[in-house]
């Protein structure tokens, strides 16, 4: 099948394709840029959350409710589940065929784990493109699932346009949070298994928290027990809130733009990148050797990578 | 003070030098490939530890022990804390001064925060850089640990010589490690807080999953107490025994080799990606809008931005 033919079946909602395309994107690789052409008059008109938190949090089971919610109203849906560490193609021990069973016969519903390491752009890259392909597809709400310890939490918040933080009660005061580094992406947090002692205490301290950060959104935080299913209808009007602020106050707009330009920058980037280990792979290992012995630095090597590549272009 | 100097203090043993030193490298930036020039005959000296895992593992109060373990030995220890997703330096919360009080006014010991967002190339730049500082500067022993959620831990596996993974008896099962991608990228896991129930029963399977993987060196497993200072001395010989195990088997030269060719392309890479932002900061703002509007692909952008980038070379 010719790029053309793959992009114009994407389009059309052939699954098998939407599959396939994002194993390309997932390798990275020269012929992805092609095809990302072809699917992108397509594109544009999706809303992708975010979903993150420590491992055991229970994001998959809140997944697999809100995807459960967005169906409700007929919206066509998404699921990535992004492994930014594992090489491997859609994780050995959580494969799709385990993943959010309840939804697999729903032909409404798209699910797919991804591994971003052999992206030569990694997360930051395969993340949006993902997104692409999978609004071209036809899916409206696509939900963005980090798995792991590796939360890249930060690139899953700049790759969507609401990030949900998942924490459970119990997990410390209000400065593990802190630690985390959560407090600066969640848009939502979503305190989970509010069923367990100490959901109340871990609502509060959030809000203690947040209390003293700046002004415009503040995050909503909504309590859930996702196994359950409590609590997920207010955490979808929640959603819903924060997209009509952002869309009222233009930050929509702001923060997608803000998307697109690290996206071309980031390709411009990875294809030097890629220019360095490749036509440049002779002089980038005598350069290593240099600086292994010492004989060198690396900024000395760079240099002469960079002098190298000047010429030859 | 100009960089010549700053760089001589830093290897004189400064630690003014030194924290200033690590405060250009948290930022990036143009002056900083003239410093590590003229630092770089001074490294290559130390041998460097990473501690990683989930917030609340215990890894402070970890590296804190291990801090004073290296210094029964004399061994002069520079401890980095990276919060790979804060773009406020030192951490406003866990600032340098509320971390290791116990080693507060010890002058073998250097201990500093430091965010890794506003350097260009991100952790993976970062890290193996402030690691040159400290060893210039006479560190023998360098703890790297990550802070929060945003582990960013194959970052810190790449950047180090050996990589501590904590857990804590009770955090769920086998797979829960697993989906971590955890498995890949300790050298020796760590059960801290041994002493609360379960602890048995982690250990038993984190073996039997080590028991599935390949053969070459199968990553130790070693309970105990940080907070009690317990099991801290067979950790440091579990530390020393992988050190000699990737000596003897050319290991560890193959482990900074591929750091360093990795340092290189890094370098190369960000130097293009600022010479984007800067030297074609009105053509990318150009072709941003063209995308978002959807009258170009990011792919198409970028090739546009790749040819003035050639033009102008």
């Amino acid at each position: 099948m010719n790029s053309d033919a793959l992009a114009q079946r994407v389009i059309a909602g052939d699954r098998r394709a939407t599959a396939r395309m994002i194993s390309l994107v997932e390798k990275g690789g020269a012929g992805l840029g092609r095809v990302m052409q072809e699917l992108h008059p397509a594109t544009g008109s999706s809303y992708s959350i975010g979903i993150t938190g420590a491992p055991g949090a229970g994001k998959s089971t809140l997944t697999e409710r809100l995807v459960g919610r967005a169906r409700l109203d007929n919206h066509h849906v998404a699921v990535v589940a992004i492994d930014p560490s594992s090489p491997f193609s859609g994780g050995a021990l959580l494969g799709d065929r385990v993943r959010m069973q309840s939804h697999a016969t729903d032909s409404g519903v798209f699910i797919r784990s991804m591994a971003a390491r052999g992206h030569l752009g990694g997360l930051s890259l395969a993340a949006p493109e993902a997104v692409r392909v999978l609004e071209a597809a036809g899916a409206e709400y696509i939900f963005i699932e980090t798995v792991g310890v590796g939360q890249a939490e930060v690139e899953i918040s700049d790759a969507c346009d609401t990030t949900l933080v998942v924490v459970n009660p119990g997990w410390g005061d209000a400065v593990q949070t802190a630690k985390a580094g959560l407090m600066e992406v969640a848009d939502i947090f979503v305190v989970n298994k509010a069923d367990r002692p100490g959901a109340r205490e871990a609502v509060r301290e959030l809000r203690g928290m947040l209390d003293l950060a700046d002004a415009g959104w503040k995050p909503a935080i909504v309590a859930i027990t996702a196994t359950k299913g409590e609590g997920i209808e207010e955490l979808w009007v929640a959603v819903e809130k924060h997209r009509g602020y952002q869309e009222e106050h233009g930050l929509l707009e702001a923060r997608r733009r803000a998307r697109v330009e690290r996206e071309i920058k980031d390709i411009v980037a990875e294809r030097h990148r890629a220019r360095v280990a490749v036509d440049e792979a002779e002089l980038l290992a005598c350069m290593t050797d240099e600086v292994v012995a010492r004989r060198l630095d690396p900024y000395s090597a760079a240099d002469a990578i960079d002098r190298a590549l000047n010429l030859s272009e």
